[in-house]
């Protein structure tokens, strides 16, 4: 299914240079995934994500049931198929959009009942369905079923939560190794306990899996808590399998937990923060909207060789946001995308060339 | 500044082959321009009109002398400067968007009072207000600022505008030789009565102009009403400059009034019918939108060429329409572009192998 290959290991930090061998292709790690919730990177075509080097991405799997729906998606030959995209896909297991998007679930042992937030039907996720949804969408690599307790919550709450995650793991490998499609990742809860953390990677660990993900961080503790999370778990894990941490961050998340030996990403935040109108530049986050780029010719960031970089003025893509063009979503998009597909080739190299 | 090559004659229509010499390149004619309201033709990138082939795209006067404003855009060196943009551009005078779109307005021979849509702050255009404006920009070809009356208008209403449209003409030349920038095109009006067209045709040609357009059409009136004008008026126009038909139209209508010696066309229905999921195609207008394609596999066109119909299906841009993923209005956007691209050329192409 998924093979995962060390190539060079820091001797300065845990960090290591990695190949993953899918079945839709070889990803170099440190690895970002752009996220493409509803089977599409917003504003971007699939034809971009390839100019920009990405090799795998993240598709959501409450979003895919809900709409289009994991079986039309199977029908249609698989996600990938479905929306022309030749590299990997990784998706996540549905937990976290219905503890966050969701209204009135209920969680018991067995699942999560929860009302659609589009049109307030009822569904029921367990683990089985969550394993079978992701194998319908025919994933390279599919997630287990988790609760992500929320942040803050008390050492009790967090401690149920982690041991319901061990038990939905143990059940999400049983429905993963009936069909056998994608590898499946296990996913270390714990919250900021650290306790809770050392026991969640010890259960999760026991399963033996494909890879393994530091889950319920960046769900609004601290930056200092999230770090600390990565620090004292990361390098615990399991050496020669893939390690993900799910939903960070910024590009300092990023290279933080690099060196504490992670291997892949993915976040919102670059994709997010464009539609919003901030762009990531080397010197620093700039808002487009900002009234001081209304006559500045330059380029987002004169540094930068993408596409937008090389074509079009600070002062144009200002236009765009304030005139409420699509273009300039588009633009502000494909740029940090740029700069995020950048900064992991960075990382990779001066993992190699032994600066980091 | 430009220069009108007529390079066939259809011996069986008024149909013409032409080059159309701009500072910013050669147009072969008959030609579509999409429309770039805000220096933007909504979605697209300038990437991807080069690559549908079009030479010349058109902005508008009103939109941009409000946001962001034309002494700014003069600023950065003029709107092809502005927009990164290679190709011709033609403005309209800002008038019919003052009559469609603005509050308030106050007309009188001298000009129009108006409010901004955006802001309800106050604006004024004159004749000589619209050819500055124009000038700013640096368009490669300007527009006389004329009244285009409603559809259905009395015969005094469209009678005075048309009057008013002459006065105007005339000060919009002078406007123009003060700085001879761009190519100033006149427009004739006359609504729908045959006696107004003629009188305005006469008064506008005797500017000796270096193109000419019929306006005040596609305002609302029965499609027979247009083209019996079209039939009437285009035909009788200056036999050795371009001939503009502003704001039409369907495929249909545009190869009828290429039939009847029009050389040149803008129309915002690809583009804002793509926003609605509306398509063309060789087998007809399609939905996107409707339940009917959410599984087929097939493309929008299986006859078309463009990169849309090459590796996206109708399943799934049906589905980004239903997701409200921006992706969709870009897909159908660069497909109705590329739909209309392809007509014009086969249009062209007939009028020289003698079948139009």
């Amino acid at each position: 299914m998924i093979e995962f290959e060390i190539v060079h290991r820091s001797a300065r930090s845990h960090a290591r240079v990695g190949r993953l061998h899918t079945p839709h292709g070889v990803i170099e790690t440190p690895v970002f995934m752009p996220v493409g919730t509803q089977a599409s990177v917003k504003t971007l075509s699939q034809d971009e994500l390839e100019q920009l080097g990405f090799r795998i991405i993240l598709g959501n799997t409450y979003h895919l049931y809900l709409r289009p729906g994991d079986e039309r998606i199977a029908r249609l030959g698989g996600l990938h198929r479905f929306m022309s995209w030749s590299g990997a896909i990784l998706t996540d297991s549905g937990g976290y959009q219905v503890f966050s998007l969701a209204a009135l679930r209920q969680i018991d042992d067995d699942g999560v009942t929860f009302r659609s937030h589009i049109d307030g039907s009822e569904h029921r996720f367990t683990p089985e369905r969550s394993i079978q949804i992701q194998q319908n969408l025919g994933s390279d690599i599919i997630m287990a079923f988790d609760e992500c307790p929320p942040y803050p919550a008390s050492y009790d709450e967090v401690a149920r939560a982690t041991e319901r995650t061990h038990q939905w793991a143990l059940r999400s490998k049983q429905a993963w190794l009936a069909r056998e499609v994608g590898a499946l990742f296990g996913i270390i809860q714990g919250g900021v306990y650290e306790d809770l953390r050392l026991m969640s990677l010890e259960q999760i660990s026991a399963l033996d899996l494909p890879g393994y993900a530091i889950g319920g961080v960046s769900v609004g503790e601290p930056i200092e808590a999230m770090r600390h999370i990565v620090e004292f778990i990361a390098p615990r894990m399991p050496a020669d399998k893939p390690r993900y941490l799910m939903g960070v961050g910024t590009p300092d998340d990023i290279l933080h937990a690099v060196q504490q030996g992670v291997d892949m990403f993915d976040c919102v935040l670059p994709t997010r923060l464009a539609r919003h109108g901030a762009v990531f530049t080397t010197r620093g986050r700039l808002n487009l909207r900002n009234a001081q780029y209304q006559e500045r010719c330059e380029p987002i960031d004169p540094e930068c060789d993408c596409w937008v970089c090389q074509r079009y003025s600070l002062a144009y893509i200002h236009h765009l946001f304030r005139a409420g063009e699509l273009l300039g979503l588009r633009l502000a998009t494909y740029h940090n995308l740029a700069y995020y597909a950048r900064r992991m080739a960075q990382i990779r190299k001066a993992i190699h060339a032994g600066d980091l």
